[in-house]
């Protein structure tokens, strides 16, 4: 993808930050063509989210959830969708629906770890579950459950509303052999893996989406993560870097949250709170299904359009970093009540789950493709 | 399992033909705590399902799918759900609701392979695409769009609405060590798997759920497939036959479908279209999820409470039946236009998202377990 085409997609989907224009057109819904619906909705709420506006499968994601709504409601529920940093920054989504100030947030639980450390057990553990047994512990095991509790104290009701499915571990202009090239290595990753790459002697650099490329062509940064080959590609990451890392091994799956003020919840009639759940788990499974898809599509253009080197992580470097996991886990849940009761809960059920999946979804892999 | 609570399963599951009783409790609303909820429903419809009434996880997510319409559209619309054979028997779903008899109806498309061949690739190829790739290909791909094409000529509107997630490949009374021991072997296996095994020798034999165990236990069959650990450990097939193999090469995912008469969908006003089509994805979710976390316990409980062996199909005799399903495939699109165009479709769509499986999912089960 020419740089042009980059900047084009950066600044369609707001990570340039001129989100003036983008704001205008998100979250508008064609009221014109639904017959019989309600011309004057009963609720008009908000949606702030963690997202640049329209962006790729999350902002679209986002809207369609409005979208459903809307038509489920016949108009008697309209929602608007605000990017990032159109009413509030992505990271305040959370206090603005913890206070009232708006209704609704859509973003992801490890965004929140300042506030309260169990929210990213809710999204996702390095070396944790994938997608299928994850929305397993969430639908079928206590997810939902331990979630409702925990972000109650918060005054929030959260539900499962997408997921980005197995990420990739990384773009490197370096190999990495052994775990000692991680040493000294200055690289983007958020959250709980960002933790463990410190550990094994790197610097974890958070940065913001506008400015990673630049970061990594000028040598700021030395690597990065982001999603995987449809997002990565997009953010043109193929043109500089020579390494394109598997596994993701800080991310196997991602869940994605839709967070509702509690109080302006409870006071919904019945019918609107399950449209909304029903909504939200819509969501889930059409996020995921289109990551997949797309990320399908987008890794045959990397690879036909750029001279990236496809690697996988060698196995002693991710024993260390599974180490350093576990040992990054056992410092938080020693010193969190609530992200203890969390992850034990989850590890029990993974623990379990990951018995089936060797024989039912590892076999599909091993035995059948 | 006692041979006395498998009875007390299957009755109350319906297998064994005595479904009058459950009938009258199947599909029956709470009404009465729903506030504000209008009391004579504008639609009262009837969903025809393929599953003995009740059934673990089908049956009850036909129940919860019911419910989430009866909410959704605060007492609007109000569907009763009918087991296999209340209303009409399991197979003839498709004509009831094909001829407008019925509005809805739950069940597998392969079903219904009868009445039109390329019905069976909207619910699973052996050695086909696992849960997530086919939903990829179904949200995210060209499945919806084909599917809606091709059940149209029945004037049915089809959508996906549950999955059973991966399979187990059966119950054996004797070691599968060579495609010869398939030979002569009587196993009850419906469907393209059944065509299969017909090639390699075997007879398929297709009876109803009531009848398998006891025909396993007398001998009538040689071995048996059902479902996976939760399901096949309710039918108590551990307390009669030796070996249970993995992987069920035949049925690696199966999309479940929520089929609905094209004409009396096509009048729904769109806020109950789209509360439908928001439900069954919900669905689709939710008994996929049910899946993983239940075959996950009752695993446990088939290795804690029998002296069942865990075999796994040796490569060879998979590389046999792999080569005797594209034999069966290619006979099947030979004569039907529209099987062709359906199973091409899905053809290329998993050629390139097997890449992207082979760089994400199977990394999680080779590199991060």
């Amino acid at each position: 993808m020419s740089k042009i085409t980059r900047k084009k997609f950066l600044k369609s989907a707001g990570i340039l930050g001129t989100m003036g224009l983008a704001a205008a057109s998100c979250g508008n819904i064609q009221e014109s063509k639904h017959k019989n619906f309600q011309e004057k909705p009963d609720y008009e709420w908000k949606m702030v989210t963690t997202w640049p506006p329209n962006f790729p499968v999350l902002g679209e994601g986002c809207n369609l959830l409005a979208d459903w709504i809307y038509k489920m409601s016949a108009g008697r529920m309209k929602i608007t969708t605000f990017g990032s940093g159109e009413l509030v920054p992505g990271l305040e989504c959370f206090d603005a629906v913890s206070m009232g100030a708006v209704e609704m947030g859509h973003g992801a639980g490890y965004y929140w770890v300042g506030k309260f450390a169990a929210s990213q057990f809710f999204t996702t553990v390095p070396f944790g579950m994938n997608t299928q047994e994850f929305n397993a512990w969430m639908y079928g095991g206590n997810g939902m459950k331990l979630w409702r509790e925990v972000y109650e104290q918060y005054n929030l009701v959260p539900m499962p509303a997408g997921n980005t499915g197995f990420q990739m571990g990384g773009w490197f202009n370096k190999e990495i052999n052994s775990i000692s090239d991680l040493q000294g290595l200055k690289m983007r990753i958020p959250g709980l893996g960002g933790k463990v790459l410190a550990k094994a002697g790197g610097t974890p650099v958070v940065s913001a989406g506008s400015e990673i490329y630049t970061n990594l062509e000028r040598g700021v940064i030395d690597a990065t993560e982001w999603i995987g080959p449809y997002h990565d590609y997009l953010m043109g990451f193929h043109e500089i870097a020579k390494y394109y890392y598997t596994p993701g091994w800080h991310e196997p799956q991602a869940c994605l949250e839709l967070i509702i003020n509690k109080k302006k919840f409870d006071a919904l009639p019945e019918d609107l709170q399950e449209i909304i759940e029903t909504a939200a788990a819509r969501s889930n499974i059409w996020m995921v299904s289109q990551f997949v898809a797309k990320n399908n599509e987008y890794l045959q253009k990397i690879k036909a359009e750029s001279s990236v080197e496809f690697k996988i992580y060698p196995d002693e470097v991710l024993a260390a970093l599974k180490g350093y996991t576990a040992e990054a886990i056992e410092e938080i849940i020693a010193n969190d009540a609530d992200s203890k009761k969390v992850y034990e809960d989850q590890l029990k059920f993974r623990k379990g789950v990951s018995q089936w999946s060797q024989i039912s979804e590892k076999m599909y892999f091993d035995k059948l493709i």
